[in-house]
C-alpha cells in the first residue's frame, strides 16, 4: 500500500470510512477482492488504505459516472450486503471532487 | 477515533495521505497537538485518522476559508516543516468538496 498516483485534478474521491464488528470471518478475503475488481473498472484511478480503530479507505475515480457504476457492480453489491450484515458496525461513504492537490 | 459526524452536504474535506520515516520522535505529540488545534479552528467539522502501512487523515471543513486558514496557521506550519524535514518519507495533500454523503 502507498500513496496513489493520481493525475492532475479536477477528478473524483470516495472517503469510505468504517468501523468494525469483532466479525472478521471472510472479511479479508472480500475487502482483497473488491480491491483487486475496483482496479479493474473504467474510470479507476487509485486507492489507499488504512485501519487501526477505524478504517479508512479512499479510492480515487475518472468520474462520477465511473463511481456509480462501480457502487451497482453485481460482486461489490454483495459484499456491500456482507459488510451491512456481518463486518461492519458503521459507516459512512463521503462522495468529493477532488479540486486541488499537493505533496512531497 | 470514530466516524466524524458531519452536516449535510456540500462541506470540504483535506485528505492527507502519508508515509512515516522510521523516526517518531516527537510525532505523536506533535500529530495530538495538531488535532487538538485544528478542532479549535472556525469552520472546523470533524477529523477522521487511520495508519498501518500508510496513514490517511481526512479533516472536514465548513469553506475553503477555513482550509486555507488552517494551512497557514503558525503553529501548523512549524508542524509542516517538521513533517517534511523528520516524520514523512512521502505524503499528498487533496483538497476536495463533498458533494454527497451516505452511511448506516
Amino acid at each position: 500500500m502507498t500513496i496513489a498516483k493520481t493525475p492532475k485534478p479536477p477528478y473524483f474521491a470516495v472517503i469510505f470510512t468504517s468501523v468494525k464488528t469483532n466479525n472478521d470471518k471472510g472479511y479479508k478475503e472480500m475487502a482483497e477482492l473488491m480491491v483487486a475488481l475496483a482496479k479493474q473498472q473504467d474510470g479507476f484511478l487509485g486507492i489507499e488504505s488504512a485501519r487501526n480503530e477505524i478504517g479508512i479507505t479512499v479510492s480515487y475515480w475518472k468520474d462520477l459516472e465511473s463511481i456509480r457504476n462501480w457502487k451497482n457492480h453485481v460482486d461489490h453489491k454483495v459484499a456491500q450486503k456482507g459488510g451491512k450484515k456481518e463486518w461492519y458496525k458503521a459507516y459512512k461513504v463521503r462522495i468529493t471532487k477532488v479540486e486541488r492537490d499537493y505533496g512531497f
